[in-house]
């Protein structure tokens, strides 16, 4: 369970506590150590126990939502009269965090990295601090089974979403050098607003969505707009997140409608096979760099090797979990993978003059292997 | 232009140089300083200049996307060999970070308090720093025409997904104490999910709905769920943000289905009077407080008066932005309004044993009076 991890975490890092400010949209460990969502800023207290320090509004949703043990409120602590005596509503804040971790009995406290730092360096003026860089990135890795539950239904939301995509661009007709659905020339932003809103109605949300034909697809970042075209490559990535369980999914196809050059068709089926081979590849105990170094040796077996942002250049894997990139990675400098790890593996080539191609798909590690959670179907050429 | 502003307020500072580490999607400064979206952190130098620092796979995006002057990639400044050199990608990046400010000839460094304190640490070793609260807060909060148009747009998009709510309401039948919609109970989520897909098909983002009705609605912060009341206020509030601009609006229609009680009728009366006082006070130089005293005055002179979580129990309001709370401030101590604010304002009552009920438009600050971009009906019983 999360919550016992979360205090046998914090119990290992030698401090009396942790404590967490922000809000817990933003900051993916203050979600994942208070299981409360409020893009309002709160304070969370690891000790034995977690405490949570809200305010006074949020009182009861914080105690019926929240996995805290106790519900703590910024009145409790005379946040009104502070803001009267300083005259500042973030001073009074200030001091109202520091009662609260005294009142904890906390001497040697614990503060997060990514803790804003005029909050950071008030509070080293009143206790001994060390300042720890993400200390859940650990645990947040290793997924329970309700994690993976959750992770897995953001990923069916995600295959709909991809069989919208799919969908369009197999219905389109090509004419032109471009593709025509419904007597309009079809567009990026046209496929992306659709795939948009099927996530939308399945309660995920985006922030953003690839759509990227032609060229274009060989910059990897690159969101696409405008005309999609025919016997070119169409990249589609989707990571949604769910909007009530947080939990990110992320998956890529690589699609043309039409004819595809035969650089297209060899880089496609040297894709797949690096793919198969990082799959393979993956079982608790192996590292990340292996996963990457199985696929890396395939390209170049194909001979793709990477030069100067061509090829194959970015890594095999990440992560996905409350945040969409997150340990483990699965690249030259990955560590070892453990039973519980949700991972993407998702090779791809990229050249300016030819296009770009990427599959990517959503597993989890196991004892002997992995399961993949992405079941959409890998075609090239659709019709 | 927000641009010159930008530089204009950095200058202001008594700084060589501000610098600003973090995500564009989370830190609405950044996004606002750079106007360059992306869920992946990096940095922002401001001298005469707006300076980028972004991932070399960001470079293209940034310098087509972004307002900056100079885009400049972590690759310009050895990120891969600095990694390897620290064994941590973390590491790399502050030794990155620190020859890119020192490059620009920055001896006296701002550095903003939300700034990771990690990060802050590391740079307050090299340079003389000086931790700045909000450095854009004031410029932020007086609006551009463009700024203004924009979140006209998402105002537009509010109230459209308002109807949908409202006629959603309007069209269930009272049964036995409940509403019932096409055979079913009308819930709460049912309500929700149709204003976030209004909102998803033109191109919003809502962290979350409030669709909350019965006694739950003396809680002006419960988002509501299960079924929804006959007879008794159901409180609505959108405050959706434009995915392409970033912009929020906000506002909020309490309604009733069926017969509303003589309390919910008068209270609903005092919330309206209460509400034209405060835009009737709203112009350039009067202050925020002012403005929540007209409000607060009118409830007295109704014989509503706040006591222990009772009655009207927020401020007036807030104003509206990249950021859905933020400068200036309609309540006690808010300060003078400038022409170009854009705030809500949003009286309420809530009484545990009555139900509650708010109304919230969204207007612009003008020199002699207030232009309110919010044109939704206010009634109380819709049938």
């Amino acid at each position: 369970m999360s919550r016992d991890a979360v205090v046998g975490a914090v119990r290992a890092l030698g401090v009396d506590g942790l404590l967490l400010v922000g809000d817990s949209v933003c900051d993916a460990d203050i979600y994942y150590a208070s299981r409360f969502l409020s893009s309002d800023r709160f304070a969370v207290l690891i000790t034995d126990r977690i405490h949570l320090l809200v305010s006074s509004m949020e009182r009861a949703r914080a105690s019926s939502e929240s996995k805290a043990d106790v519900v703590e409120t910024t009145s409790d602590y005379s946040m009104k009269s502070r803001i009267e005596e300083f005259g500042s509503a973030d001073k009074a804040y200030i001091k109202v965090l520091e009662e609260f971790v005294s009142k904890h009995g906390i001497s040697h406290l614990g503060i997060p990295s990514n803790t804003p730092a005029g909050i950071y360096r008030s509070l080293t003026e009143q206790f001994e601090t060390s300042l720890l860089d993400k200390p859940f990135e650990h645990i947040r890795a290793v997924k329970t089974p309700e994690e993976i539950s959750a992770i897995a239904e953001v990923q069916e939301a995600c295959e709909s979403a991809m069989e919208v995509a799919v969908s369009l661009i197999k219905k389109s007709k090509p004419t032109g050098g471009i593709l025509v659905f419904d007597g309009k020339p079809l567009t990026s932003e046209r496929v992306r607003s659709a795939v948009e809103l099927r996530l939308a109605e399945l309660g995920c949300e985006t922030l953003d969505t690839i759509v990227c034909g032609g060229l274009m697809s060989s910059s990897p970042h690159s969101r696409g707009s405008g005309l999609l075209p025919a016997d070119m490559p169409i990249v589609i990535d989707i990571f949604p997140r769910s909007k009530s369980s947080r939990y990110f999914a992320d998956m890529t196809r690589t699609v043309v409608r039409g004819e595809p050059s035969v650089e297209i068709v060899e880089m496609y089926q040297a894709v797949k096979i690096a793919q198969e081979a990082g799959l393979k590849c993956i079982k608790e105990g192996v590292s990340g760099a292996d996963v990457h170094g199985a696929v890396c040796r395939t390209f170049d077996d194909f001979g793709y090797t990477e030069r100067e942002e061509c090829g194959f250049i970015h890594s095999t894997g990440h992560g996905v979990g409350l945040s969409i990139h997150e340990r483990p990675s699965l690249s030259e400098h990955g560590g070892t993978l453990r039973s519980g790890n949700v991972v993407t593996v998702e090779p791809g080539l990229y050249y300016p003059d030819i296009g770009g191609v990427r599959l990517e798909d959503l597993v989890v590690v196991r004892e002997n292997g992995c399961e993949n959670l992405t079941a959409f179907e890998k075609e090239l050429v659709i019709r």
